[in-house]
């Protein structure tokens, strides 16, 4: 193993049971939809679950104190931040637990069998895009942007993971929920639970937590709206529970 | 004209614009879902209009106040609750503008031309089975229940009667919203504003309000939250807003 940090890498602290995750403030940073996405995931304990586009490896770390799976695959195809993310593995003596792979999302056919995982989680990278939110008028050219062609690529990857009755935790943005729901359809991968997270409880809703079955029937569940921030633009008593901060 | 009141019958005074509406206590009156509908339709003036399910006409009575629309058609079924329906609109002279008609529902092409109408807005009667929520164990059997074979028909209805272009709003049960955006994509009507209605700021959704277009793409917003109830079960200030009551 290389030295733990390298340049503009730091360690931070996710208090909670004592782990820590590397971070390139520059590049790869863990944003609060992976965080919250960790929080929404509720399974029984004992089974094989799958990380996609896993980046820092912030999910299956947090999980690996938020639930208590038997192993977590983790997949990303970007070289640098899956050497952090194996360092942060290290760090926290999780390689019996978190087993971190280079693969494309979109190739796990060639290295996975078929129907083999109870759970997947997934915060896809449309984050990469920018952080705030598109105008109405920019869907078309959104659109046409390649990252809206993998939504059917990441969906069917999903589908060719997932054990039949298997469960996804998925956040997402609201913007493009009735895409997502469209292909998940064509694979019968049927949502049924849906929180959506809104910076103030007067805003829009920028963030959709998903859980979805493989197979399950069509009912569907919306929680009580997740609140970000109270009116004076500090955090809401969940958000600091969630942060394990209250 | 009968008498205005008949057996059982109530006038209930809507506080707005002087409106009233009668009502039958024991079996049918409007309940929230149709005020806050009606609240929910955004659209520019000089449009026409049909409201399907109408019962007792609350939704384009509201509307004669909350919008400005050049006519507004509206069907119902039971006979009973249009001749109540009927009643309310000559009383609050409103027959220039809302003509009423007894027709089915899956009926349509039999009496309107396909493509006619700027804007439709249902509140469908699944209210009718009972207001309280069904258990998750209850859908197997709600789902035998005709009402669900009705969610199709009523779909194939609406994109019967819109124009191309033109919006549908809807408030339905959020359980059933995956199976309403699929059978509206079949049809090419696109989800593009939804806002979950909660009874507390804590309690998972029961309602939802929708705004979708007939071959609109593919950009949903979810608005901001809709509580109904403060914690010491007094109406929200917008809820009082909504009824006219601040």
């Amino acid at each position: 193993m290389d030295n733990l940090l390298k340049e503009n890498e730091v360690l931070e602290d996710l208090e909670l049971n004592n782990l820590k995750i590397i971070q390139n403030k520059k590049e790869f940073c863990f944003g609060m939809d992976a965080v919250l996405l960790s929080d929404f995931v509720k399974v029984r304990k004992g089974l094989k679950a799958i990380d996609l586009c896993t980046g820092t490896a912030i999910i299956p770390i947090l999980l690996s104190a938020k639930a208590n799976f038997k192993e977590i695959d983790a997949i990303e195809y970007n070289e640098e931040v899956l050497s952090m993310a194996k360092r942060s593995v290290f760090y926290n003596k999780l390689e019996d637990l978190i087993k971190l792979s280079h693969i494309d999302v979109r190739e796990v056919k060639k290295y996975f069998l078929p129907s083999t995982y109870d759970v997947l989680t997934v915060n896809p990278p449309y984050m990469k895009l920018g952080n705030g939110f598109l105008n109405k008028g920019d869907s078309i050219s959104y659109a046409r942007h390649e990252i809206f062609l993998k939504l059917e690529e990441l969906v069917n990857s999903i589908s060719y993971l997932l054990k039949e009755n298997a469960k996804l935790f998925m956040v997402y943005r609201p913007n493009r929920l009735i895409e997502l729901i469209s292909y998940l359809n064509k694979k019968r991968i049927e949502v049924k639970r849906l929180r959506f997270v809104h910076p103030f409880k007067d805003k829009e809703a920028n963030l959709v937590l998903v859980e979805a079955v493989k197979g399950g029937g069509s009912f569907l569940k919306v929680e009580k709206p997740l609140i970000v921030y109270k009116e004076d633009r500090t955090y809401t008593d969940e958000i600091l529970k969630i942060y394990g901060k209250k």
